[in-house]
């Protein structure tokens, strides 16, 4: 094969490999046993949740004696972070009073979370899913929110 | 009545029943047109929403890459201006802390929403629907419902 | 180029082109065009809706005169078709009571639709949305969603 | 008390707390993951959740293709079993109309689901939490459900 017709070749296969994007139930796993680890070692209890590109959930955890109410939190952080393609935590100043988007968190059905621990998930350039954690203070569900897409961008794409 | 007499005010009655002023699908689908080309010139992707005076839906168009929570925003951004007879902008600082409608924003089963994007559309001075944008900044959507309100005024009333 | 690279290239372009399902605006709007045009031959006033394969809206049209409840009818059709990957209308027997389905349309939070107008629509072996339309009777909904899918199938994949 | 009894009943306390019936998350993704592998084996894509004594969730997972509503059938299913203490299959023929709890799927906000496939799970002749399964036909989900049950007495009780 010559070097030209390889290049285009090449190129042809990595669009079919990028656009080859869709998270995987075992992706969610990886990535929210990740995160559980990385919260006991800090001492807390979590909810993990992960939802795909559509918003829709592949994946909820609860460990034991975590929040109730930390459910519907991080499920909601999954899906706020793939519905708004940012960061829940970019949010916070954002909905703040004075915000140029303040009032959006009371917009879909309380669906959408305000402070961080939601974080969408990049695989190709393409958001393909949204990943969200509740159990601690909001710095703590923060640093875990980069945490997670810190490691999904490492060992998961 | 004189037979002539009864011509006219048939007349007149017809013409006023011919030019109530319901807004139809396909003004709501000529105004989404012209929003959509004006976000595309902005290298936007939005949603719109039209609804009519009774705040029901007549539209919602989702430019593929929007927003998913753009659906709802757009939807009820349309239904708030002609809840409240006003552009959702106006509610900015109308519904923040210390302004007099604060609290607003709790009332409807979150359908109000207190940024711009949503104007009322007005033909013979009368409230006919709602129109809605969702996509952008605050910013940019407050200015495209400026545009959209410009846009019925001079092509569609 | 020899014939077995032809092939192999060839192959993997269309692999490429089979994976670009997705379903854009443009298709919905043609979509609901051609559907609201059978409508009205069939003297009908309807709502049409079409979500992406993720269950989220796309369009949602409403012919001035149709029934309200038909938005929230029409957009629900189109969700459950391609919740459930069936048309709505097979819901009808398999959740009447006494069907293995009985209950399920209390089961998604009122979003199941269990009577005819909600059809998958399949391009390249995949279902990359679905379509919903109410405003008439049962028979006549089931119909008008049978002619979406033919409709579909021969002039938009 | 002297001290030998006292030793004995602080030995049969520990030994109480000890082995406290609370189902973990270690649990609930043993459990999936046995039905996961179960389901594959029968050609199917399924969504399993899990949750706990106050019915509240544990684990949700959706394989990748699995229905989207399957998630909110599995997991009220999970619910069901634990909030009426039953498996879900029983409620097909109680709930129906003519049956003695005919109704009971109108009573909480859509949560109770009256066809197979959502089991409670037993230890030390409590109920520790429920398990749901959506994805298959009414028959193949309930005979997932049975093979949970046997599967968490065998395995983890």
């Amino acid at each position: 094969m010559n070097g030209s017709l390889e290049k285009t070749v090449r190129a042809v296969v990595e669009t079919v490999l990028a656009t080859k994007n869709e998270l995987t139930l075992a992706d969610a796993e990886a990535l929210s046993a990740a995160v559980e680890r990385r919260a006991k070692e800090m001492g807390m209890k979590i909810v993990t949740a992960v939802c795909d590109a559509g918003g829709n959930p592949l994946l909820l955890h609860r460990m034991e004696g975590a929040f109730i109410a930390s459910c519907d939190i991080a499920a909601n952080k999954a899906f706020t972070s793939v519905a708004l393609k940012m960061p829940t935590s970019d949010l916070a100043t954002l909905a703040a009073p004075g915000g140029s988007l303040y009032g959006i968190q009371f917009t879909n059905n309380g669906r959408i979370v305000i402070f961080g621990g939601g974080v969408p998930l990049v695989r190709g350039g393409v958001i393909v899913g949204g990943f969200g954690v509740s159990g601690g203070t909001a710095q703590q569900d923060t640093e875990l929110g980069e945490y997670a897409k810190r490691y999904f961008t490492e060992a998961l794409t």
